[in-house]
């Protein structure tokens, strides 16, 4: 992209209102305004673009930023570590050790104790259901506090690295993938998208990634699918959230059992294994009575409810019935394949080495798309301050 | 504070003498002039003044900062992570893991293999009696001399992150924060400061702090009052220190094991828990014989020691007594608050939460602190330095 | 050194053909040319001379380092995140915590998440024989396949951080330290350097040091002994790289299982433990058939074989027999020394004293080979990079 493309881009940036982004969180696509999803997009692209024209995007000479993964991560981590060091962030680990971080007074103690020069903080806790999208509020609103109140220099804003509800670091990268796989958000109307469960021998995957996409990819004038066997639902507020969504934008929200219904003519498929809600909910409770006991035999009793559903796998056949048969197949990775990673998964084995490159291309947004956010927030005029970077080209590698 | 301010501030710095702390370490306050306490004290308000005006403080353009935390630590840690970063260094953790570093050759050598390009090395060593400030001035003579040997291009500064006889750092914060409350080191003459032994339910907490406090505040002409139960006795050497420094001060240190004269018409009250010094010599001396039993012995009876004085605890009625009821309530966080963290502690929920606000600023002071200590040691002009800071005006963020 | 010195070494640099270096990786010392090996050492040595004069080795404004180390390192750890730091990259561990991380698609996968933005990969994968090196390559394969199919922006160089075959980053620093200690290369030929087992109470340690040594030190026609004891074979393939160097220097490479052989009128000594070849082998198949009596029964033989061989010690006598009886004593430290930090060990604590400087000099090269490795595979014109940053003069330190 030239110049002129990228100021183009700026350009666009600047007639979007996301002023409310400003010294503000990320926590819930659905809490962001189109305006706000839309210059997330394109600040994530003008960031890349500088970035390819080895143009440094520099914007902090000093500041940290904290992360904090209460479950493990790699991707998520990488991309959080990428996006602050683009940005001029060192990024400084909290590690709570095996000590449960008490909720109440601690929460607040802490998240201040770190924060005396952080610009941003980023949380993955998606264990519990109830639990961690509440959790990075505790922490948002007692920064918040601690910056009105004087005793922090600046604001760091949360940026949700994953909980149990949203995952829109993930949910906003899936997204831009499909955008520049169409060549444009206006190319997104009425194409259809199929959100699907599918087998894995594993168990407990998170919810946020299903009900982030719907809660997201609503929001386009899609007819977005969510296919998954009876006794898998997502929590019933976020398909709440998918409906509305559809009915504003002019699309469709439609939930089926039928993996088959979901494929058929899909442009684009994402089958993922998730855990049900409803044994989730009932998992965090025997974790909040210490039922240890209770957790391995809904451990169990949750294997043997996936193993009846091998058939959710997103076979050549499957793919076939897509839309001109070759749908594109989307993951946040790494995906259960099978004969590879697994002896039965979600994914055949021709089905995702056909797709391995939109695959990783898919996951190569989610620097940009946390940069992004970290930007808007932090930066009062993103659009000027995008275009000063452009204008004074320091290079990123001399 | 506007720039003529922060001048002012620079040319105070510039007329102290604080040539000795150039390329040396801060191991002990009492180690340190009075002018080198000031200097610390004025370079950490420049440094503040100057990121609250968004000017940078990086004076390194690379560097490394070794961290090696032999006890957990998440406001040190965070406090030395940003005070390098703001300064320009990064921060590279040094992980024993678990095997016990050897003492001797052993420190020799990983002291230099770490520093090949390490500007300063920060250590919390505070778990055993006789141990911890020995083994930093073990690595501060090895890299020392491998500077000198020409082995190391730079010399690594050592800053005491908390060792077994004092937390500088930490003491260091609560004096400026002192300062502050009273709008200037002119007005502590004469106050009282309650350092006082509290309640706790846990058990072998150092006494770095308690010591640390009455090392430096008895250098400011304050009534120093030291409470404790009989038994709770801090090291000999550090109060023979505060007696000293009372005395030539013109201040007063006094002992008392009633936390109600302590607080009797204190300015300032600072109710902590800690180990008694005797226990924690004999915990080593078990600790050297490799004694576990002996030691979970010892840790019975001194939880059983402490349970003896549950009543010394900060409470509103305490409070009440101090100098017009409103005495300046401090804490290195985190306390044990009754009621909150544990049915009985340190101090009542009710203290704790009049003063949140100042507490959090009192930590806040740490970063900027353990910032000033790095700068006066590496810096042969820190005064000039500042003022080039002052007068490039970089922002920290664009 | 002065500016007119730098500049002829950087004159040196332009003239030496290191073209294939550029967007490669550094796996094994015999795949590099002479010039490219020589091109290493002048960067290396410029690095070291810029920074001496507080001049900034930064070409990197943002950029990743990712390190993993799949063994236990402190000196190789530092000596990386120096060598990024200088130039300006942030360090990121990967942490693939307890797991096991699977072969064939997920190196692959992971490999590339992890490096979106990332310049530079260190590895440590020393542990099994036919492991180590070739989980680099598919690492590096994986990296530049990604790099061309434009997943990534830039392409990551992969950095041999110690495999299984060789130890480039220590054998490099190991002859930097040669040539310096002798006034420059072309004073090495005809020069005899002993290469030689030692006895250490402690058991497997990597055979990467010996290999490395011999696979580099026979290209500069010294005479090359390696000695041990019969049993402790090195890799033959390594064995047969050292006899074609020797053959193509002018030099010889002689083996021998006397360790006064090999000192009798050395010029350098480099007496150290390792595991036989063929036990590692047989220990790596035993890993593989998950047989773990099988790996503890070969630990207890391995031990018992060890103790057989106590009088190979580097002792003051052995050294009297070397040239004018003070040849130059290497090691990669730690040592295991007698007395010191075990009863028997590889070198008598006298001669380890009297050579404690050459040894941290011997170790301080590290970091700027490390730089130096990235700097040649990042940069497409290295000599004019190097100049330009000696003409900006940029402090590192203000």
């Amino acid at each position: 992209m030239d110049t002129v493309e990228i100021k183009t881009l700026i350009g666009q940036l600047a007639r979007l209102d996301c002023h409310s982004m400003y010294l503000n969180d990320f926590l819930l696509t659905w809490e962001k305004s189109d305006d706000e999803i839309k210059a997330t997009f394109l600040a994530a692209e003008i960031l890349h673009e500088l970035r390819r024209k080895n143009i440094s995007c520099r914007i902090f000479d000093s500041g940290l930023g904290v992360s904090l993964f209460r479950d493990q991560s790699t991707r998520t981590r990488f991309s959080f570590a990428s996006a602050c060091n683009l940005l001029g962030i060192a990024v400084q680990d909290l590690d709570e050790g095996k000590s449960q971080v008490a909720h109440g007074e601690t929460v607040r103690e802490t998240a201040n104790m770190v924060s005396f020069m952080t610009d941003v903080i980023g949380i993955r806790d998606d264990m519990y259901i109830g639990k961690g999208n509440a959790y990075m509020r505790e922490v948002a609103e007692a920064v918040k506090q601690g910056y009105q109140e004087g005793i922090l220099e600046q604001r760091p804003t949360l940026v949700n690295l994953q909980c149990d509800i949203d995952h829109p670091t993930q949910s906003m990268s899936d997204m831009l993938h499909l955008i520049k796989s169409c060549g444009g958000e206006e190319n997104l109307k009425g194409k259809k998208i199929a959100m699907t469960w599918a087998y894995s021998p594993s168990y407990g995957k998170p919810l946020s990634v299903p009900q982030g996409v719907i809660g997201l990819m609503t929001r386009f004038g899609m007819d977005v699918f969510l296919a998954h066997p009876s006794g898998y639902e997502v929590m019933p507020d976020v398909e709440e959230v998918a409906r509305r969504n559809a009915a504003d934008a002019g699309g469709r929200f439609i939930t089926t059992h039928s993996m088959a219904e979901a494929f058929e003519g899909a442009h684009f498929v994402y089958p993922k294994s998730w855990a049900p809600f409803a044994a989730m909910q009932k998992r965090t409770d025997l974790f909040g009575q210490g039922d240890h006991d209770g957790i391995k035999n809904l451990e169990k009793e949750l294997l043997a409810q996936n193993a009846g559903h091998k058939d959710w796998e997103c076979t050549d056949q499957l793919m076939a019935t897509t839309r001109n048969g070759n749908a594109l197949y989307m993951h946040c990775l790494p995906a259960d394949i099978t004969g590879v990673s697994c002896t039965a998964g979600e994914v055949a084995a021709g089905v995702f080495d056909r797709y391995r490159g939109p695959l990783y291309m898919q996951a190569s947004y989610k620097p940009y798309i946390i940069a992004a956010m970290i930007l808007l927030s932090k930066v009062q005029s993103p659009a000027d301050q995008l275009a000063n970077l452009l204008e004074a080209g320091r290079p990123r590698m001399c």
